[in-house]
């Protein structure tokens, strides 16, 4: 079966992304490629009800792939949430002729992408791009591996000055529910401590780590916090801690948004591309509601209900070198 | 079956690549793990021969999981060739009292290993580490996704300054003969032309490219060569284009050594350390003559033979997704 | 005057400064260029009361000046405060039959190292490595510039993903003291609002600024805060705005230790490159309890005393530079 | 003495140079806060000749501060060194309403504009944007900090990779009649030898060097080599020495245009926004035909005339600390 496409529209929703734009450069040229006529919907769904749609071309993509952020920016919208939101929705997406819509971002996109598939019969793939690697049906989503690389580069430095005695560095991370960048990131850093939601062990492990540590003749350990966790943020158990262990100097670092930002690394990038150029042929061959994603090295569709209902586990393979490495 | 390890040796062979701290890291402390003690082996097989052999520890290894290069430093050994020098080799294997051995390196490093195998029945197990990529039965190498990193960031500020007409910028990165970097950092720096060994298409190809981006409105282009193809390097050809093209300006990079340092990327740190972790379990689990990598997310296990022998292809989804998004 | 100098001590002290190695390795090669024998002290007075003394040579500072942190450790010493530390100190001090001291710090360092002078005689001079910049006779501190770099590469990253409306993100960076590093950053990262120490004008103004942007169209902004001001840290400020202007969203970033970390800087690196030639120059022409530091682009003098009591004042152009290019 | 200016022209012209844009930025607040309506000139002189002059206001240069090359583009003009191309500038000039000119380039602009002046009387200051640092009248031209650093960060990663013994790097950095990014880069690189215009001792000199180094127990030595010097790039010197020491391996990087681009540094960042803050008001006070410059911390005012002829000489402090830390 395929599907003839003559005007399709691309828009970002939800957090940035680095890799966005790389997305959103495929997105076009492979529309370019194919004989479609690209529009960039500006802010997300928010755009789309307000009518911000404008038509690009191959060169209105030029030199964005190496930026961060996105160039059609991303905004959250309430209104989208609404019966009444979508229809204004659909009536812009009708005036300006548009075929097909593919919606870059995380699965709260997605369903809001579901449902405008089901009540307007809008063709629709989804293209994941969030840092927190938490959509099922794709090994990597745009984003992640940017992230992580910003998260050791930051803890090496601190890693540099990490010389005395008995110091304490805690790092905050993003993932509140998910701890895959804290975990790959904690590997990646050498942290001596990682504390994610799929795996908390609880302040009393942390304490024997460092007492283990102390034995072993560490001189200063650096703990990584996934936001959110049960016993709070980086700053909180840094606090409870130093009440157990007052020989104990604690530092706390909040790196907040700055992983959401930053030139994509390469995989990104690549990731991108072949994401943007997949998402246009797949809806040329007739899909929708679906997500492009990579499995095993290749480009796979998950259906949006798999992609946002269920979840990727952590790998207990990656927990395991997480212990060992930090001996 | 399983293998009792006592004392165990670790060495880097071959061209530097970012990560083979982290592998010598993960090494080293999975046997502090598992109760085996460790042996660094420095400068490769040279080391081995001229008995450079010392006792680590989970200390020793500490803050170099950031650094680039190796802590054991590698080179090359002629002597390690002749029968002659792996007798020596041995010897001092067996003076240091070691059970078996981790090869970090390239295939050349897994062909010694193998002669020194059938040799003397040590058994041995290889970490891939490299920055080409071009080891079969792993789909990452150590060093790799570092290196497209510093092509990109390398080549984005060369974007910065092409604003002017009709400029031309010519690339030079490795890739003897394996073009996995130079198509992968092409499409990740957003390149208009890739020249690699497995798809070169010739100048002639290259002049239709630039001239349809004449015609797209693009006002510079950006070309990725790998060393060593048909054409030349990158100043050969930057010379020939301008001789058929007189109103272009030919501008060259040639980043060499650049591309083999640097800090690892988090992939490649996270990479290093599962390999690290998997290569002292594969020994204990009684194989030998085998490299650990990573297939479809999974750590695999592949014969040095087979390693040895095969080569993996440069896929054509990329090939094809490199055309569409340069346009 | 000249002095005659046998055998010379260095050590470094106060929190880490990245180009503290490359001052390290200057002063270490400057010894062997004139025919000293350098002697590296680690952890600061702290191993000069414990005896931490060894010989180094022109190799033992090879491939340090682009690492941050200090090789030669650093801590705090609170025994050297004391008479009987410094007694202490000053036997292991002969016992290495050591002729004079460079001290590599801050103004503490200083302090202790003019009681050192006072009650001994040692000839010691000092070079100026902290982040802070703080130090009034040098133009520049080691560390000062890497740290501006750090901050702005975290804010840029911030910035690319300030795209939403109403969106406000606070920034805290060090500098309980003295704002340069604010100062400097905020212009630096285009900061909408910067909150030092030494013009603090105070919430209300933040929220008129805001009030500004608004109209003038900006759709988010920066604001950097150096640690320790009036109204408390990013986290207490952001609240407070956020309970003032319930339309605003505001998100927190805490470097911390980042800035004391990473590799130096080029100018950093040039910058204790020369001073620590200087320091071994102004020690064998018989000065001591001076500071070298850059005044004017040359090397000058400052006797420790002067150093330690006077302070740098912000730059009123910079101040206003920094107001007008945040219109 | 006091000007009136009611619309004020910007354009950058000559080489790209990181800081450019904050430059651009700085002026164009400048102007807003000022009261004057700021104009974009694209692509430096041709684009004045071309009539490509825009309105710009406060937003136009919102999130540029951080982005390398020029946002107004630069090209080079035969046409405006003709006189019939000048007066067709003027023209566009007039017909713009412009009253006062800020050009932001190297000596090659303030040629031109000096001659714009002359001609046609329309007042202008110079900003000195070039990495080459070779311009009379200021300490640090913009970009060439960040210049400085993208050179150490790619030299920093050929070091991690050059453990073997006998190894020889050349690196080829910019710089064809000065040799200030070459001396300053090689002292922050740790170069073992440093090939300069000015103080170019030639091939037997660089021999003697490396047998040093061999003797001192190098392993491996990195020879910075500016371009255009007597001996030729660094390609042919590595040839007319691997001919010399056939012992030695020599491996050649090229950085060429890489130098130009990139993320302006911080200081890069505060010199354009000072400069570009100072121009505005240096129009204002009734000056024309001056650069405003940074001498000594602090602005200071050179006429075109002695900005083109006269140059900054290489400090023989430098010369004499890279000697020293060198050994």
């Amino acid at each position: 079966m395929t599907r003839e496409i003559r005007r399709l529209g691309v828009l970002t929703s939800g957090g940035d992304a680095p890799g966005m734009n790389a997305a959103i450069r495929a997105v076009v040229r492979a529309c370019v490629h194919h004989g479609i006529k690209p529009y960039g919907i500006r802010e997300g769904y928010k755009g789309l009800i307000d009518g911000q749609i404008e038509p690009m071309n191959a060169r209105s993509v030029a030199n964005i792939i190496n930026q961060g952020g996105t160039l059609l920016k991303s905004a959250r919208s309430q209104a989208f949430r609404t019966p009444e939101g979508r229809q204004t929705a659909f009536e812009n997406f009708r005036s300006a002729d548009l075929d097909a819509l593919v919606v870059i971002g995380g699965d709260g996109s997605f369903t809001g992408a579901t449902l405008f598939e089901k009540e307007f019969g809008i063709p629709v793939v989804g293209i994941p791009g969030t840092i927190d690697n938490d959509i099922f049906g794709t090994d990597y989503t745009i984003g992640y591996d940017t992230a992580l690389n910003t998260v050791i580069e930051a803890v090496d430095k601190i890693r540099d000055t990490a010389t005395s005695h008995n110091r304490l560095f805690f790092v905050e991370v993003m993932g509140r529910d998910a701890g895959f960048i804290a975990l790959n990131s904690g590997i990646g850093c050498g942290a001596e401590e990682i504390l994610i939601p799929e795996a908390d062990r609880g302040i009393d492990h942390l304490i024997k780590s460092l007492e283990r540590s102390d034995r072993t003749g560490k001189t200063s350990s650096i703990v990584l916090v996934a936001e959110g966790g049960k016993d709070g943020g980086a700053f909180e158990i840094a606090k409870t801690l130093e009440a157990k262990l007052p020989d104990y100097e604690a530092r706390v670092t909040v790196l907040g948004h700055i992983q959401r930002g930053g030139r994509p690394s390469c995989f990104d990038r690549v990731l991108a591309s072949r994401l943007g150029v997949a998402a246009v042929k797949t809806l040329m061959a007739g899909n929708s509601c679906v997500m492009v994603g990579v499995r095993n090295n290749a480009v796979a569709l998950t259906p949006f209900a798999e992609a946002i209902s269920k979840h990727n586990a952590i790998d207990d393979e990656l927990l395991e070198v997480a212990d060992i490495v930090s001996i």
